[in-house]
């Protein structure tokens, strides 16, 4: 998908929520454990109650992952059953040596048909740009994450700035905003306004809204662009807004909600 | 595997070679590709010729995921195959929040046997954690890595000295030489001497022997400590050693070849 389709799906939604599918085995409802692939079952019913209200899908591969190569399948026929409505983003954190990011991006890009991956820059530009040369797909990069361990380098003294300042510039440098996007967490809405000044053009894929404490009114405030320019996303709040036989409806509740705070801040 | 199981292995076999299970299929040889599942065929071939010379294995998930739901089967055969006689890591680049690296964790740790994954450091602690909290296991952190864009922020000023430096110095306060390794390039030789100045009881994978042009002399020399403290991968240049009928002939003569240049070091 490209950054016109994604800002027409924006206006015309008036949404810019991406439902994150972290789809816990353990954690689905106890009804769903009797179906032959239980993940997928709950996927699809996620999916078909919140479609409306949100513009992407985050697929968590960790969860996937943990149940083997069982998991994969699920993770290929969640994306698959996505389509190619909305912007798929697989949430993979990856990043390795040239050849082997390459294999990365085939895997999401060619073998499954995601619009993006998430890549860890600390291997630097030869391990993010395989995930560039993909027409219409897109790297989203590692920024400035949601949680306590971002202190720990992300907010170290680098270079002139903090690192993941660094970051920002080398790697704004190395794509465009057409293909390169980054990872801003929620929790950290008070550093959005110097972020935007590094990078005004580019989108930011924003986690930590929801079970991590983040404020949606204060990150959109702060981090929009006139494209709108941010994607928020919300999973735990959503996919597990309830445990029952009501846990879809209640899906659907939850990102309706999100949509119509969001559609008052997109309008504006 | 235990590091004391770990230093006993490589004494007895005089050999802390690692090899590198890359294994690309469209770099397989071509009488493979009639196997059910080519990929799979190379590696039992491939382990049952170097065996012998080996301590350790290491597959690249990234050729695996490559090939989808089915790759992520042979990756799994293939762990089980080695089984417990070797060493055996996942090159995964893996990090994430919390509750998604404890995802990662049990995805190689439980539902596959490995006995390491390499860990991205760049989300901080809470993101490598989960891989230090399951015994006998391992997470082998990127410290200096081999290619180019290590440049690009492991090499930068960050704190009181380089970025790498900082990651090892803060990453080796969260675990001990006893689940905690570090990455560490074959093209950094010069660099050993700092480092192990600055972690002198770990134990580094070394990759970037063989096809990115390292040497083995020169690591060994600069990067060994008491416990030999290094395993060396080579992934090319032993797999691709013959693209011809007598591949895993060639892969088992270039593993004895660098087995026997290890043991004229590991022995001093």
């Amino acid at each position: 998908m490209t950054r016109k389709e994604l800002v027409e799906l924006i206006r015309q939604k008036e949404s810019y929520l991406c439902v994150g599918l972290d789809s816990d085995i353990t954690k689905i409802p106890v009804h769903l454990r009797q179906e032959p692939d239980p993940v997928l079952a709950f996927n699809k019913a996620i999916i078909d109650a919140t479609r409306e209200f949100c513009v992407s899908y985050k697929i968590n591969t960790a969860f996937y992952e943990a149940l083997g190569a069982r998991g994969w399948d699920t993770l290929e026929k969640t994306v698959r059953y996505i389509g190619q409505s909305h912007f798929t983003i697989a949430d993979a954190k990856r990043g390795d040596i040239g050849n082997t990011s390459d294999q990365y991006a085939r895997a999401f890009f060619e073998t499954l048909p995601f619009d993006a991956v998430t890549v860890a820059p600390y291997m630097g530009e030869d391990s993010v740009k395989p995930f560039l040369q993909h027409a219409g797909k897109w790297a989203i990069v590692l920024g400035l994450t949601s949680n306590k361990g971002a202190a720990d380098f992300e907010l170290k003294r680098a270079g002139e700035g903090l690192l993941y300042e660094e970051v920002l510039k080398t790697v704004s440098r190395w794509g465009t905003p057409e293909n390169t996007m980054f990872v801003i967490g929620a929790t950290q809405a008070d550093s959005f306004i110097n972020i935007r000044r590094l990078t005004p053009d580019h989108f930011y894929l924003v986690p930590g809204v929801g079970a991590q404490g983040g404020s949606l009114k204060d990150i959109s405030e702060k981090a929009m662009n006139a494209d709108c320019g941010i994607l928020v996303n919300v999973s735990r709040a959503i996919i597990f807004a309830s445990s029952g036989t009501d846990f879809a409806e209640k899906a659907r509740d939850a990102a309706h909600e999100y949509q119509a705070e969001m559609a008052a801040y997109v309008s504006r």
